[in-house]
């Protein structure tokens, strides 16, 4: 591998892609100057993007490729018959060593089937886990919350990787001293909750050496509250949960603007208003920007032997920057590395498996 | 019975009992002058509450206990030493033909636990489940979300009869025409989710005469969306989700506030923002009504042979008075009637058990 930062980049995943990649590398070369990029795609649509940002050319590799996967591609078909997409061969490249991480916006399962495939899991981890960081009712501090969605299913032992994950994340990347690790469960209580938290409750609360304080069950309320700082569960509460956050949060932005429309402009008349709309305008934006998700993009597959983040599949260049950001920093600070040595630590650095092969989860 | 509608009292559960108890009658009496209420309580505390609402003495029978449940109580201790207490007496009024429905702002597991033991499973419900009705994006439009946490496992067969309470409570308290069920996945295809998930997708897709119409996977982000009007899933997911939705509205809530307070009364100068603040408030005053938890208020304990409502522990007056306004819409359309007479409709009105005796739960 090439030293400094190489970042491979699928240029066709996203319903904005090309544009949105190229550009957001772009910007995201204003906080990593010495980044690299190999981008993959179709190179007649690709090249001109590239000459349109100065300086851009002698750092980023575009290497040509006409296949793609689409966001419609089931996963196990995008593995089949995606062998030269432009998702694959980014994936590739940090398979063979070319780039430190990929950064995709295309299809989660398709990118999650092939990351499994290309780059395996750890030693250690049974099953990588889907990540990614929220905003908190504290200002400054984050949350990372796993797993959103690579397994539907877990067993204790599964929940316990996750949290050796994701405190390595909240402590490496968010600059927490000592994570908190909360497991998600229906109450506080001890006797709460199914079989599986009751067991991953057992290990965790067993553990030495954590990266970070398990600190016990923490419910719902708990996730945006700040009391924790990295969240634990299965991947189907997880995703149900994430989505059910930003659907709240969308809600009530679309509530909030048919109110201030329908108070302001049709009860007070536009001219009367425009003073108020004028005056809330800095706190709507700042409220705006903090909540803003492009400053949250960037999920991160955890527990495979090389990076791989996703981006939101709609987001624009500023959402995509910053999801290279995420793989930017995993990458300079050596993510993997640091599992390793904290799976090495807890005594589990080299127990393969209790769950079935990856490859034989790719089945639909 | 007594003809009418008569509501029992838990007159001692909750943060702020009794006086939200009594309050919230007196005010929910507005709505139903018909009602007639019996209290359960310290006579001592509910004797000179009852006196200073002008009228409410003569509706309203107070039945001195001094035992009452705390939020400390754990179920299983509840349901063997609260036999005196004020939320058991107000449910056994329930139980034994004297109410129509019961309303408690006390201990949730408690109330659950003494509802089953007293009421018991209605024919051809396994499992009861706590169900809840949520704004959406669609003004005027709520939806209703079960199982919130009595099961948190849950079999095909339950989620099918979630569904069938759900779909009920839609039609005939929402007056949803035909209630669109979705059940909650981490996917919208038919290959997503887990094997509970995709078992009561088949039961669903063969399901005659259900009480709305089945939509098929809906994922979080369509609880609020305003998409559907039934969201079935298990006790685990559906708790989490309800909090995290919940806290999510709290956390927006709190940077709103932070965000208006920093911009407006720092940067801009406290006389300044007066303006921006008096001709915003009545867009707040809208958005926070629309939002208020209170309106909401009511979760019903559903597939009993008697009528629970719980209502949230820490509301006020208006919040209880709600809860009894849920209590009687259930009893005036005389819900489990309804819901038995689907049951029926469907051919599973009198397949009593495929899930262990209620009374096992309770073990805790």
């Amino acid at each position: 591998m090439q030293n400094g930062l190489v970042i491979s980049l699928d240029g066709m995943g996203g319903d904005r892609a090309p544009h949105i990649v190229v550009e957001g590398a772009s910007l995201a070369r204003r906080k990593y100057p010495q980044a690299k990029f190999i981008i993959f795609g179709d190179e007649q649509k690709i090249g001109p993007l590239i000459k349109k940002h100065p300086g851009l050319e002698a750092v980023m590799e575009l290497r040509h490729t006409p296949d793609r996967v689409t966001s419609e591609d089931k996963p196990s078909a995008a593995l089949r018959s995606g062998r030269n997409s432009s998702m694959r061969l980014a994936i590739d490249a940090v398979g063979n060593g070319e780039a430190h991480c990929v950064v995709s916006a295309g299809n989660t399962g398709a990118l999650m089937a092939m990351a499994k495939f290309v780059l395996k899991a750890l030693p250690g981890i049974t099953r990588p886990a889907i990540a990614t960081y929220m905003p908190t009712k504290i200002a400054g501090q984050g949350v990372v919350m796993l797993d959103l969605g690579a397994n539907v299913e877990c067993s204790p032992k599964n929940l316990l990787e996750f949290a050796t994950l994701g405190g390595v994340f909240s402590r490496e990347i968010m600059k927490v001293a000592e994570p908190r690790i909360g497991l998600l469960n229906v109450g506080s209580e001890q006797m709460k909750g199914h079989e599986t938290v009751k067991g991953a409750a057992e290990l965790l609360d067993a553990a030495t050496h954590l990266p970070g304080k398990y600190i016990g069950f923490v419910e719902g309320d708990d996730i945006c509250s700040g009391t924790v700082d990295v969240v634990v569960t299965d991947g189907f509460t997880g995703n149900i949960v994430l989505k059910a956050i930003e659907g709240t949060a969308k809600l009530i932005g679309s509530l909030a603007k048919q109110t201030v429309l329908s108070s302001w402009l049709a009860k007070m008349g536009t001219v009367l208003s425009l003073p108020g709309i004028a005056l809330a305008l800095p706190a709507f934006i700042s409220l705006k920007k903090r909540l803003d998700p492009r400053f949250y993009n960037g999920a991160s597959f955890m527990g495979l032997k090389g990076l791989c983040i996703k981006s939101h599949g709609g987001t624009d260049a500023i959402g995509f920057a910053n999801a290279i950001g995420v793989a930017a920093e995993m990458s300079l600070i050596q993510f993997n590395k640091k599992v390793a040595e904290e799976l090495e630590n807890m005594g589990i650095g080299s127990n393969q498996t209790d769950s079935p092969p990856l490859e034989d989860e790719i089945s639909a």
